[in-house]
């Protein structure tokens, strides 16, 4: 059963170094979305499995990590959590005002071989805005990703948001003459266009049955840099007209909010899932070195295909594995360390007791309050504070029994003075915390 | 498949209040794990099943939701984190200086039947040191326990910790006479005395091998309310000499930590686990009408059971559910709110722009800040900012074009002042913010 004790393949440990990275970035998480008025859910851990056949289909139960209860039920880990988002928010749609501005960081499973970038389960920040139609709302959810990458001090030279639209893909593909029963097929070859070779591109886009103009077209049209350029390869139809507007309108609003400089159009991003239905976005590195750091867009139609009423959505997703390796070649993480206030030593017969009721109280008031299990002499237990980055070491010795002081050293300076014992909780908040450097 | 759209039994969604509530628990866990110098770490999420089949045996598999991968291998989410945390220490033996004082609050699962206080998953706190045999690590952990009861506002009237010992259930049941090999058999029968009533108790310590003089000396024995009381039923053997000095130190050390009140020894606690072989306790509502709220003990064998060293270890573990009901009858939870520190409005013609810029710059400042998707009259604005909770409103009008000002008003007493816009974010600042309540 040696197999037995090792890490599952495809799956992670957080040894205390991998679990500050991933509290790093779930803190940066949670403090982005409060402050941009998003409050936090999560959906239960395992769901029914039928409810991501509902909405991706038999082909996604391959991708899933599912089991069978002992009731004979089909269960599954979520494999995403836009699914049990809709299920939650149908529940009781009629007793959420709107628009329900919602993130969540649920711990997501897919059954994917590994890959860099990819394992078989991370963590994914999910901020959506149900029950608004308002291009505002796609607004406020870039917004909201833009505002976390600068958070995490990662510059428009370190990555930026890819935008796009559903609705004006749509537009161009009927504005070009593909009918609307094509649309299903052609969009995943777009979808795929920067990932294949240019044949390969080719190939595939006459086998959805494009015809080489039409091909010609729509490469021009998602290649150019600016909308007006893009919009001057299509039809003048209505349907252009009005996504065009739209998009325009989510970059004027992101360019008030002082975000522009993160944002570029790029109409090459379309997104797998079937379910967008307007603005669509991805975030990636701006070397495009590594996969993509988010994704998203809206979604209109979801809720109703599970059960709910017919709603606007809008939302994106990011994970942490592709955000940590960013940050980790970028050098943008912080260095993580142990945290230690204070460490107490006892020096001298019999005060053990003294010093552990110090610790005692020391942590009651919040400070981190390091001492040894061994009784050693006081420079073996200055050494271990010095091992543990204790910004402060307090020694008990004689000096409480004869004036109910100990003393105070400050172990980078080397600086020592006597503390009253009863006013050396207060001394010691008063100071700077050993916090996480 | 409508059911394919509701929460799988046993398990829970997480809608904003509940999510609240569990942030407030896992927020004082953490807090004061690291106060107390343990450090964060999480295992995988899925595990080998045999992993939980070599510490428990095959009965644990009907309690576990198992499932097996596309390459056959079988795999279980954890029904508790001990083996994962044995398994991660094993494998980076080497390298880990000793004690290793490690913290994790996994999300765990058993494949059990829903009851009050009993879910099919929950949220564990699991507070462990290994590597060291000093009862001061069994005192420390707890301690932390003790900590985290005061942390929560929970008084020694409120809630305590009831400590017995396993080395000294085994010495008190060797001393009146009771064979080893029958000890594993008793155990759980002495575990199971305060569940069951007195005429069934006596029936299956008969059938576990117990004489009628041997139950009543052991009944005598478990109900002392005094270690020396105890004592006094069983023979003097070294066995017992030496379980109860490790008992009395670690009470005594838990006196010097000030813990004392939340302390009482209690010799029905016995630990339904196998595995546990030193100090035991278990912590329960002060009128024991829930189930524990937390339970832990010494247990040296675990590490060698899983193919590492032979090592001390000694931790505990809580869950959510309990704790969470416990505060909630005590009136000990705060009141959770969303938080909206202030609410930008504009007001008048082509002012919602710079409102908005302003909704993003307060934003990377820090400060939760509110606006309305709808442009609204003034009115209607003050009362979504009224609705939000948010303690300021700020009034982006006329006044920023004219002197470059905004007017800022304190939701509660009504009273409001122009801010120069440039000082607006260090003026917000400043202010007391709108916290959670």
């Amino acid at each position: 059963m040696a197999g037995s004790f090792q890490t599952v393949k495809g799956f992670r440990d957080f040894y205390p170094e991998q679990m500050a990275l991933r509290n790093y970035l779930v803190d940066a998480w949670r403090r982005v979305s409060i402050r941009n008025g998003f409050v936090e859910y999560e959906a239960a851990m395992l769901e029914y499995l039928d409810l991501f056949r509902v909405k991706s289909g038999e082909g996604i139960v391959s991708e899933l990590f599912s089991l069978v209860d002992r009731g004979g039920r089909e269960l599954a880990i979520a494999p995403e959590i836009t699914p049990s988002l809709a299920r939650m928010i149908n529940a009781r749609i009629g007793g959420l005002p709107r628009p329900i501005k919602w993130f969540s960081i649920p711990h997501v499973c897919r059954a994917e071989n590994p890959q860099k970038g990819r394992g078989r389960e991370f963590y994914q920040w999910n901020v959506d805005v149900v029950g608004s139609d308002e291009v505002l709302a796609d607004a406020e959810c870039i917004f909201t990703l833009v505002d976390l990458l600068a958070e995490l001090n990662l510059s428009p030279a370190d990555a930026a948001v890819f935008l796009s639209s559903r609705s004006l893909l749509a537009a161009a593909l009927a504005s070009v003459g593909v009918a609307n029963e094509k649309h299903e097929a052609v969009l995943p070859v777009l979808d795929k266009r920067d990932k294949v070779p240019p044949e390969a591109f080719e190939e595939m886009a006459l086998k959805a049955g494009l015809e080489a103009a039409q091909i010609d077209r729509l490469r021009r049209f998602q290649d150019s840099t600016t909308l007006a350029e893009a919009i001057g390869y299509l039809e003048p139809t209505d349907a252009v007209a009005t996504a065009r507007a739209a998009l325009e309108e989510v970059l004027k609003l992101l360019g008030a909010m002082g975000a522009g400089d993160y944002v570029k159009l790029d109409l090459h991003v379309v997104r797998g899932l079937a379910y967008y239905t307007g603005v669509v976005y991805e975030a990636f590195d701006s070397g495009r070195a590594l996969r993509a750091l988010a994704g998203g867009g809206r979604y209109d139609n979801l809720l109703e295909l599970l059960g709910g009423p017919k709603i606007g959505a809008t939302g994106f997703g990011m994970g942490d594995i592709v955000l940590g390796i960013l940050l980790a070649e970028k050098g943008k993480l912080p260095d993580f360390a142990e945290r230690c206030d204070c460490f107490i030593i006892d020096a001298g017969e019999g005060m053990f007791d003294d010093a552990l009721a110090i610790v005692a109280e020391l942590r009651r008031a919040g400070l981190a309050a390091g001492f040894s299990y061994k009784r050693q002499a006081l420079g073996k237990q200055l050494r271990a504070a010095g091992q543990k980055g204790a910004a402060i070491a307090v020694i008990v010795g004689q000096e409480l029994r004869d004036r109910g002081e100990v003393v105070v050293k400050d172990m980078a300076t080397g600086e020592q003075a006597p503390v009253a014992r009863a006013e050396l909780a207060r001394e010691l908040q008063s100071r700077p915390r050993g916090l996480a450097r």
